[in-house]
């Protein structure tokens, strides 16, 4: 159930608290620093998130991105640097968080849900990405080390397209595009897990093919979470009235509402279709049990009348006490006879389950 | 499953980078220009983008329609010249697109689905119809060739009817609508399937009759998903203000709302008729296995006791042993009693089961 | 599937192009003229379309209507004299529209559907009803003659009551009140039905009970989709800025709101009725399999066993050969005693299903 | 099916006129009077409608009490001295209203629907209350006398509380607040019903639980049309502008509005826990055939093959034609090992069972 | 079903009459007062509601928590120095009540739903707690002692964080978040139920892991019924203009607001679930009946074909009467031969039921 929710703190402690909620996911808290402008780039490992200080002046545009958030006092320290709100802080470190936007006056914070899929535990892994951007800074915090950033990391070094000469909300679309960009991924292992299950639906349908569709069940309430609450997260960035965000990035950031809505369409369209599924499992159960039944039927209805017929002519009567008690046993043609009314019976039967349909 | 979702892209990559996504489904693209005002037509099939740029610059209507999406150059050059923005470029050629309208004010993108019934996979097929309006011309963007704006083509060749009058605003009015027509036909042969379903559900039901109501759900996924959307952007473009759209035209405009509100409908009510039809399946297999049920229960509730009856005249008791042993294999009217009794509690059965209403 | 939805015209025609959609219900279209104010009425059938075209400017009330849509050509004259869009005339034709009102500044125009039930095929007939309302007359277009109007004539020719004192606008309201009143008659049908349906689920249900409750949700599917557009069309006319209609009008307009909310709400109730029966005729099933089962337990658990014993005693091991094989047969009391146990066993089966509450 | 609308008038008749639609529910209608300020209460049952009239014009509130619809007269007299639209006449009289409130400026109309629980029956009786409301006066409209108004009498001849205060806005509200109050009787009827059907699902479901949550869920519909639109009624009269509505008496009128969400809320749970208890008589059913099965299989796997073993040595073939026919039947220990083969069988499918869990 | 709503009052009582709706839970009201401002704490327990009232007019922030609502004078006194609307007493009284706001101008008025989990009865209990905030006062109250406020206490006592340093609706929102904090802990515990009880239905699902769910989906509509409205009133609190919200409080609230979509998003997402794990119980029992039909189809339909040739061979027809009957009694391999035939049978029938795929 830990994927579900989590709780936020302890109840009735001071809002503002720093407290890290979750599992802690990487041993060692990793901070990477990437600054550039249109002629540069400077990019470094650091260890202590003092190093970074320094660039918040600086006009280029800086990005902090921080792997692990169990180290509390780097987030405060970059709190006090960076003048953040307690309750900003306090939501980084609580990793239950929704997708949500709050605009700060000089600093916009966005908190997003990266989705990976386990192939071990062949589950949905969520984890909590949360960014702050500000006029020349833009700082990521991640539960551990991911790889979705490297794309845009190698667009940053080579220079190519836009991102080197646009601002830190330009960088700030970017990583969200990636964070979206990643969700297909996702949808296709869905995808084709769905279409392996109707194959087998449709083939041979067992108890685990059940199962397997109640889990995909499960991951649809878990996608359905992190991802319905995005478009509005995402809307509210470019319908938003802050100056932090320029036109010229309004215009891409359609374009990733554009791809939210599509993964939206996605899920809903994958828990129609897996309600489907369940239907024809249903019905497929019933038809099979349908079939055992009539098979039942058959053997039965053919072969207990002609074993009480059998059992009639293995009664003891004793024909010397009177010629009325079955003298059908010292006939001439009485077993041959016996015998035809069986077949007669048998051929009967055969031709009623014709046409009931059951052959 | 790659009819639900298609990825957009590989995750990271720059946004505008030109990729085709989809299949490859025509060989080579082919380009047609049709230039026209109210006094002449000049229609020609050209060999290189090239060919049509001269006519950007001249008052008449040019209509620049492209069949195949996978020679990038076209679009990159097409982008250069009519001054387009990277992100509609690649939202040409990512064919996973939903249905949409974006105003970039010297000119409209549209986005549409065109529908298709493949009669040899008896499924339908969505393929992306991209349409950009500027102020003199039109470009229209296919997968592959298509027949649905031959009707157009020849109204404009004939010159009857207002499209000759009109500008392109006109013009998109007359594509948008003959792809919106054309949901009709696919209607029809949804319509038609359900109801052949529907009389195999009365008469016979088998379990091919489910995996067709499954089927047509899954179907309806696809055309909701292609349909709802439309609404919006056909509302958008008749409600939007871009100075693009003449008033005359949005008349026209409203009446392809209408159609679209009505193939909405049309395509909710077909789920309601096939959840209704799923009910009647299940309800119709239960009752089936009841009368099945029916059947077995009559048989044997008739003659176990009977056979029952009969074993015990089969017991062997030696009644030269005990006067008590099976006295009544001796007795004179022994045979017929036993032929009585066992007629009377068939007798009994047949009534008993006559009240319980199950014969 | 006709009902459920028609095909606008062959796609790609130019729109405006005036083809009849749909059945040819009338042999003739037959116009009626009524021409009435405060003071005098004059009633006429006439044979051609033009001999109305003189009331056209006078300061009357004309109420021109016509039954039958074939005759294109009628349909087109007026169109030209009282000045009519093309759009407006191609979707009184196409007799597949929703219901639906549009505002062309000097005339209003509205389409509604009226509502027959067809007793000879049980089921409900959706017929299009077309009505343009300006200064001083209205039009009204029927599929074919019926008699739901036959009472607003009679209170014109009577002068009874509001209608020859008001303008164009109360008649129209007065025309779309017969509509909706005419619904009500409808809805009792289905109500006596649906009541009919239900005393059958609870005293003997069958198949046939199922398909009916089949049947009425498909109704419910067509009726939806003539009254749920209405409410939109009728709160149009009455909150609409159109000077044609007046205040006073406007309070009746709210009336007839009303009516069709009333019908609305009567729709999903009957929705939501049929919904709870499907579940009871559903469990019914269920609850009869499982009688069935019951009879079928009992006979076989009591008779197997007793079944079993007398086959054990018409073993045929030579009780000469060994004294441990059968001594049971040669025992004075051996038949009684076997009897005793047979009927024990009988016995403790009757009070285990007792307790089991199967009995 | 009365119960779910009723006919308004018929159809095509004038709108205003007045027609008694609904079932005569009293004999003869009664008028009660009551006018009263700070300083005095005067209280009459009165004969003739006329002689209220002369308190139209005094400065006092009076509350004119009518029970019983069918005389017209009354109606069309007050409708004549009040200054009445003739549509709320014939809403007044038309007793398939739903709730609503119209505002005539000088004048506010709201309907209620008054809920009984009819203990005969046992089902719920909707009867429709209509208010009119002026600057000085309060005319209530019943269907039949009733005792839900006798609290506020009281509060009106003693004096206490607010009521001799304030205008006759106060006075509406605490009409409508005795009939929503009136509601929570209802409901807790409906939840001790519930309760009570719960209780018997989980110790022994059987048909008529079945067909008492049915009646429950059909009740619920009932309810649900009277009370939702409930809602807008009296948000409506609080948010509305009329002056006729003081401040001081709108803070009441939130009360009572919250009130009605409250039974709104209730209604939509009892809804809710209708539909797990179908679920869960459901599955009971299901359940109980299993067990019934069950037992059939265990009887019938244990004593088939017993019976089949005791068949084979009921065989008459001859041991003296050959050796090789049935040895068994003449050995020492022949019998006994039949037993034990047997007795082996019936050990080893009891532990089979076992295992399976069906024991 | 006291749990689902509760009656307010009597009906047709006056509004304004405080009567203590619901059980009495304490047994002497307790009245605990905190005064603070940045400087000082005075913390007390006070007997009579009147030690309380100096404290209204000073300008420290007074906290004022009653634990027992059935001392009626304490509220009405409270009434009349806070100047409190008679309505708002009453609502406290009447526990009854959604969560709700209400802004009185000088005073706002709001009241939640506390929930506790009686580990005893495993229910969810609700409480109604109803706050009063006023310029320089909060007053809440209780149905019964509780220590979810504990830690607000201590943090007021301690003087650490911001609660000292801020007015009343810092104090509120403080109370506010004290109870939605809970909440968590109440989700907590229902995950983990939801969890054991999927643990139940994968490895032995039985008639109590149906009771679970079905008790888990009750407790659901409880826990909405609670918590859905809390949206609406702290969004009220937020988003309300009025005067005694300061802006710094407003980001705190916002929240708490966070929080509350977080609660509801874990009810919707278990109210999912357990729709899925219904579904998966009852395709499991479907299963398992499927299992009992095969297994009793597979023995029956092997050994009742046996059992019938065994019958035929125990008839005895007098061979000496007539050479045909039953010659194969005395053939030298009759007996082996018919050993042979049924072991022919079991193998096919063994072999069929391997490719039917029943085995």
């Amino acid at each position: 159930m830990p994927r579900f929710f989590k709780k936020s703190k302890r109840p009735g402690t001071s809002p503002g608290t720093l407290i890290h909620v979750g599992e802690k996911k990487a041993e060692k808290a990793k901070i990477t620093l990437i600054d550039y402008d249109e002629s540069q780039v400077q990019e470094k490992e650091v260890k202590k998130i003092e190093e970074c200080f320094p660039f918040k002046d600086k006009p280029t545009v800086t990005w902090i991105n921080i792997d692990g958030l169990h180290e509390i006092e780097i987030i405060e320290k970059l709190g006090k640097t960076f003048n953040l709100h307690p309750l900003l802080l306090e939501d980084i470190l609580n990793t239950g968080q929704r997708p949500k936007i709050e605009d700060f006056e000089d600093h916009i914070f966005v908190v997003l849900k990266m989705l990976y899929f386990d192939e071990e535990q062949y589950e949905i892994i969520s984890e909590q990405l949360s960014l702050i951007m500000g006029s020349n800074f833009v700082i990521s915090f991640q539960e551990r080390e991911g790889d979705v950033f490297n794309a845009v990391r190698e667009r940053i070094r080579n220079g190519k397209g836009r991102i080197r000469k646009m601002g830190p909300d330009y960088l700030a679309y970017a990583l969200m595009d990636a964070v979206v960009d990643h969700y297909f991924v996702i949808l296709e292992k869905l995808g084709e897990e769905i279409e392996a299950l109707e194959e087998d639906l449709i083939t041979y349908p067992t108890t685990e093919t059940m199962q397997g569709i109640h889990e995909l069940k499960r991951e649809m309430i878990v996608l359905r979470r992190s991802i319905w609450p995005l478009r509005e997260v995402i809307s509210g960035f470019e319908r938003g009235e802050s100056i932090l965000v320029s036109d010229a990035t309004k215009i891409y950031l359609r374009d990733v509402y554009d791809h939210t809505i599509q993964v939206i369409d996605a899920v809903e369209s994958f828990r129609d279709m897996l309600s489907g599924m369940l239907d024809l499992y249903l019905s497929s159960i019933s038809n099979k049990m349908n079939e055992v039944m009539k098979v039942l039927t058959i053997i039965a209805t053919i072969f207990i009348p002609l074993t009480f017929i059998a059992g009639i002519y293995g009664m003891n009567f004793n024909s010397e006490a009177s010629p009325l008690n079955m003298p059908e046993l010292n006939w001439y043609y009485g077993y041959p006879a016996v015998w035809l009314i069986m077949l007669g019976i048998g051929v009967f039967m055969f031709f009623y389950f014709r046409r009931k349909q059951w052959l």
